[in-house]
């Protein structure tokens, strides 16, 4: 089965299991926040990394990818609150709050937060799930998660380096870290390519703020100078940032430890590579 | 140490080990929506109860205590929210999102979840984890956890023991059955005693909301009718509500299982039911 299978099949397995009893239209957005999904960027990472890895146990790198991509739709759910971003779309389709109210909205996010975990707990063997829920809790937490990266917004002064690691680039990391966790690898040693990656799909982002159409993003564009929010297209311009994109994925790809699938995971981060820049700037890329 | 300075250590303990490094003004948030705390009913049940059933293992009882807290003043942070109960107090002192906006109060409530589940997985250890960790996830999210409960609001109709049970009495289950297993008790023989313990709470709740000072409360009251939630002093009236109370607690001393503190559990409990009735009528329910 190949890992965009795979990964539908455990985000809906792992929703399904916990939808029987609940409050309709609860049920119904957080089946919104979740499905169709973009890229599944975080998860389809995580497994390729327990595959790198040599991991044979498929249902419990299944879990850690789900769990990994619920937590990234619920800080979507919640980054489009009209308190934050106030976006009316979210890939290509009304954000939660438009569809189904804002109550509703806060209350999915805080479903697929909790139900992330729950997963985790229902699925990891013993031995292996207190490591596992640290990683994944630590990239979304406090003090370097994804939560805090959010509100670094909130503070009068912020590095955008620091703003940017812990927005985006802590949940790659962990995708990466709990990926070779599962096949029982070092987790620190693999921190870094993810947290490479998730700088490059962060530049990519910003890229796409300013140079691409709303209907290729499938949300709003222009936001980030609207919001004034750190933007390394800003920062560094169109081009810079391309270097800048390129430069991390070299890294990412130089930062693989050794392990038995190494030479093919290079080769799906080179083609990652590639399909991140948006589509308008690829040639300029090239 | 008695259980009220074990728990306030528990939590502070918990929230120090992740501020060092986030942002300042989320670390805020996050005290300001722990401390100063209500009655910390909910952990004071669990370490009762871990207790009574002879638990030796008093770091694991305090995690567990702290995460159910944890998660009870995450709801309210986002309970409080403009798009729910726009609630300007609680506790006495402004309500989270007046004291640091609306978006530091979405993040102060997402990172007091993420923080419930870290701060188990840090501390439980590994053969019990996965138990209490859905123990804990269960009673706050999907389909029948206070996640789930806050939902229903949402509902076009609804019964008002499924709205209680899950909103208020869900979590309450969770401090029983949790107290329980960190014993190595049997978790679902206590989850009676908590579902009991935890509607009359919420009956206790309903009754403050009509009877009681706002002063008394800590937040404004005569909501329940005014944003017309089912309340149980508005369907039976204040002395059919009282009845209720008292009945609920009874119901719950009678169903604590055999253990070896069972009496003194029980003594606690009936000291807890005249604790819990709005002080001006106490009189009324003598």
């Amino acid at each position: 089965m190949d890992a965009t299978t795979r990964i539908e099949q455990a985000l809906a397995a792992a929703i399904d299991h916990v939808v029987p009893g609940c409050p309709p239209r609860l049920a119904e957005a957080v089946r919104h926040s979740v499905f169709p999904g973009g890229a599944r960027v975080r998860p389809r990472l995580c497994l390729a990394v327990a595959a790198a890895c040599g991991s044979k146990d498929y249902a419990a790198a299944d879990a850690v990818a789900a769990a990994i991509e619920l937590l990234h739709c619920a800080s979507l759910v919640h980054d489009d609150l009209p308190c934050f971003d106030d976006s009316p779309l979210r890939r290509g389709v009304p954000s939660v709050h438009r569809a189904f109210g804002e109550p509703l909205a806060v209350l999915a996010g805080d479903a697929l937060i909790i139900l992330a975990f729950e997963h985790l707990a229902r699925s990891i063997p013993s031995e292996r799930l207190g490591p596992l829920l640290l990683t994944v809790s630590g990239s979304v937490g406090m003090p370097f998660g994804i939560t805090a990266g959010q509100a670094w917004e909130c503070e009068p002064t912020v590095s955008v380096e620091e703003y940017h690691r812990t927005k985006t680039g802590s949940l790659f990391a962990a995708a990466t870290a709990a990926g070779a966790q599962v096949a029982g690898a070092d987790a620190d040693a693999w921190r870094v390519v993810g947290d490479r990656i998730g700088e490059a799909y962060q530049v990519a982002d910003d890229l796409r703020d300013v140079a691409a159409s709303a209907q290729e993003v499938g949300k709003p564009v222009g936001r980030d100078a609207l919001l004034n929010r750190p933007s390394a297209a800003g920062e560094l311009g169109i081009d810079g940032a391309i270097e800048r994109l390129r430069g991390l994925m070299k890294g990412a790809i130089d930062a693989i430890p050794p392990c038995p699938g190494a030479e093919q995971l290079a080769e799906v981060l080179m083609a990652e590579s590639r399909h991140i820049m948006p589509k308008n700037l690829a040639q300029r890329a090239a």
